[in-house]
């Protein structure tokens, strides 16, 4: 798979070089999903994941869900399940097994650009960037309320980094622009400035299929083709503990209908909407994820989903949400295990609770990246950017992401074991006590061979004291500068421009969604 | 096991809180190795491992290693290996198996307190403090030479933080000590200030002598039991390439002896000390590593050995060593299987080549950390405070790391499925849309359920930034003062620390040992 964004960023390179204005941007490694090939930990035994599931099967049986749409009840209880008081629905479990044993355990999720689509499943891993921030930050300018401009910028700098591989969802919430047309304008926006796969937001039937249309025309192929190639995702959090809404089950029936990627993520923060206990929460997560998982599959079987795990823990002193803690890693994983019981991908993603990029934004985003990893995820949601526990998107912050993903990315290369690297013939040339810097086996490698981060400033401390002792955060201020300067939209035909940008001006003067405000 | 330092703690918080003067310290987990229950991670397949095994023994057959030692030469001569030219020993392959087999799996490391005794090997992890820094930093003072009043200071913290279970050399090394007594010295400090497990410098027989007869008399212990219980640990670096010098093999041949417990590294560097592929850096590192292992067990059949693992990369524009890299990762891992090859405990670090304590310097440390406890490390060297690849001991960093060494203990705790912790009857009292908090399966676990850090700042923003926005440096930096403000040295019989006393008294008075300065 070639990437034509780094194919066109390497022209673009030697272009400004021989016009004498040489890029400031670090070399990257291309744009390429890694495999878990070495496999997923498997943190619980397998008695515990069956009691998990079991624990869930009983929630489902002997409580049920609030499910406050009316024709979503009625598909629940036309394939089985029975009415309750209080709009609650109860499962046998019985049903269940027949019911998801149709979803597929590996899809492709299409992109614009062919280079960027993506192999969702399996060992295959996908990250994301920061998503549904209200607020967004960077050093020169603070915190502020999320915006157009600071949308569009996230945009650009998610499309430079190839370790970026799909955009979950507006990385910054762009609240300048009205909320009857925003996800028209927001997708217009996401569809223009990246060329990778995209999410849209379950808020009532008309945002999914404007969504779905303009990512039709934007990959430029008919409504069958578009029925047989997920090209979109839409995240769909259950109101833990126990309900779905009518927006979120809208969504999975106009998603799943199509064919398109729904994502079912509980919202069980550990002490706040579900148990204290992680086997608490994770059997309540479970149980709210099956019924997500039951319902697309009623709609459409066979059509893709992804099983959502962010189970985390709150500050008990403060009622506070907590990322990147021990719990969130183990929940991560158990996660990753309770999926892969359905033979369906699975999301988490890499959070944090720091407010400063700083240490703890760092060491919390890696005990998630871990934990995320070693958990298998097949879809990494808020892979870069993400701070406050989701409350504000940092520029600094992305560019220090996606060099930490980048990091696994390389890590997760898989280790060559045979005659050229274990070079023998090196070892014995250099003998004891020499140097292996200059032989012919080094410097062979030596540009390649390791690899090179954005961020980490490898001076001895006499060299960077000189340069003003800058710190990680400094130095992706300046890279996001960079990339935005150096930013390019990927090329898109005309005449689709053109029909993206009539669709949206259409569905404007039809007055967009209703909204009540 | 009771943990003498805490319940002390608890003593004097709760003293202290009579007399109105409340401790300034947050609640730590008690002392208490983690185990890695769910296993190590297998990174390189089975072939591979066995790959790297007879690379390692061909370079051991065909190239040899260099020893510098007369004596040490003699002892492998007499157990099978041959002379070549210019030092070189080699090793038939055959002659190693038999060798190596009688080296414990798992042994216990005695601490002064045998409520720090450690267990090494098999699923038991052990944390150290940094060690061998030249220089010492805090956010006060800056950078300084190492010097006795820090090394110290960073004692007395490394004593106060439940998450180091052991002192793995100088934190800092006290440079205004004149070499001829400076292992005397230091190693009173060692023992007075701290009552866990230590280390001894092995440059040059007498000082491995005197540590031991130190230790000894600490321990309050005759000679001979000290032999059946090891007390004291040395890592020996071998020179990479292929290199063993005579200080090393001395206190290889002094410390088995006496059946304490050496841990040999190779300084395998890829790209400079060993070849750029990490296969090949690793056979090397495994060659070196099985002399050392091969002479433990020549000179005492059964005497503890820790396999160490330290390859990192260089960065091959400046040739400065780089830490906490993926290829750092991956060869933690990967060291993991070779020492459980041979059945011995493994040894890997907590790295980073950070200048500051900024986000770098965690994620650096967070990517060792990972490899480290993925490659199932029995005895974690630079566990807290190492910095800038080993060139600085960094106050602030110890309490940040001791922090992220106890959230992957709190991680590893086992994850608990039972009637209890799956709380079916709380998901049923809570119900849709309700909230956990003032159930009573809360109530009663909220205090304890989560682990609770020392660092993470998880108040909301506008509260953090009223309280002017501190960053995790700042937190670890006011944590220092408190636990140094609150610091109590570990208690020792009156004789006992008269007979220390007396001891260095006499050997500094015999002038210690020679140095050439």
């Amino acid at each position: 798979m070639v990437d034509q964004t780094t194919s066109r960023g390497r022209r673009r390179g030697r272009d400004r070089e021989t016009a004498g204005t040489r890029s400031q941007l670090p070399e990257q490694r291309p744009f390429a999903q890694p495999r878990l090939l070495h496999g997923p930990t498997e943190l619980a035994s397998a008695d515990q994941i069956e009691a998990l599931h079991h624990a869930s099967l009983r929630i489902l049986r002997e409580i049920g869900i609030k499910v406050l749409d009316d024709e979503t009840r009625a598909l629940l209880i036309a394939a089985g399940a029975t009415a309750h008081h209080g709009q609650m629905v109860r499962f046998d479990p019985e049903m269940i097994d027949p019911i998801i044993s149709t979803a597929p355990s590996q899809f492709t999720l299409h992109a614009t650009n062919p280079a960027h689509h993506l192999t969702i499943g399996g060992d295959h891993l996908a990250f994301g960037s920061v998503a549904s921030a209200p607020n967004v930050a960077d050093l020169d300018h603070g915190r502020r309320t999320g915006n157009r401009h600071d949308f569009q910028n996230l945009l650009r700098l998610a499309q430079s980094l190839n370790s970026i591989h799909f955009t979950p969802g507006y990385p910054v919430e762009p609240v300048d622009i009205h909320g009857s047309v925003r996800h028209l304008e927001a997708t217009f926006d996401l569809l223009t400035l990246t060329d990778k796969a995209l999410h849209v937001y379950s808020l009532g039937r008309q945002r999914n299929i404007d969504a779905i249309e303009m990512v039709r025309i934007a990959r430029g192929i008919s409504d069958t083709q578009l029925d047989q190639q997920p090209s979109l995702v839409s995240i769909i959090n259950t109101n833990s503990p126990l309900t779905l809404d009518v927006p979120m089950s809208h969504g999975i029936i106009e998603m799943s209908r199509r064919n398109q990627i729904i994502c079912v993520t509980p919202f069980t923060l550990a002490g706040a909407m579900a148990p204290i206990t992680l086997a608490g929460a994770l059997s309540q997560q479970n149980a709210e994820a099956l019924v997500g998982l039951m319902l697309t599959q009623i709609v459409r079987p066979g059509s893709p989903f992804i099983y959502g795990g962010f189970t985390s823990n709150v500050d008990m002193q403060s009622g506070a949400p907590a990322f990147g803690t021990p719990e969130y890693w183990k929940t991560a994983i158990v996660g990753g295990q309770l999926a892969r019981r359905y033979n369906v991908p699975y999301r988490s993603s890499n959070t944090c609770a720091a407010n400063a990029v700083d240490a703890q934004a760092a060491y919390e985003s890696m005990y998630s990246i871990w934990g995320a990893i070693s958990g298998g995820t097949n879809f990494m949601m808020h892979g870069a950017g993400w701070m406050e526990g989701g409350l504000q998107a940092s520029f600094e912050k992305m560019v220090i992401d996606a060099d930490l993903l980048h990091m696994a990315s390389a890590a997760l290369d898989p280790l060559v074991v045979d005659d050229d690297t274990l070079a023998f013939d090196a070892i014995a040339e250099v003998g004891p006590g020499g140097h292996f810097f200059g032989t012919a086996h080094t410097q062979a490698r030596f540009r390649t061979e390791f690899y090179r981060p954005l961020i980490s400033d490898w001076r001895n401390y006499e060299n960077w004291a000189d340069a003003g002792s800058p710190d990680a955060a400094g130095k992706a201020n300046r890279l996001v500068k960079a990339y935005l300067a150096e930013y390019e939209p990927p090329p898109m035909d005309e005449t689709i421009k053109q029909e993206l940008t009539d669709f949206v001006a259409r569905r404007s003067a039809e007055g967009g969604v209703p909204v009540d405000y």
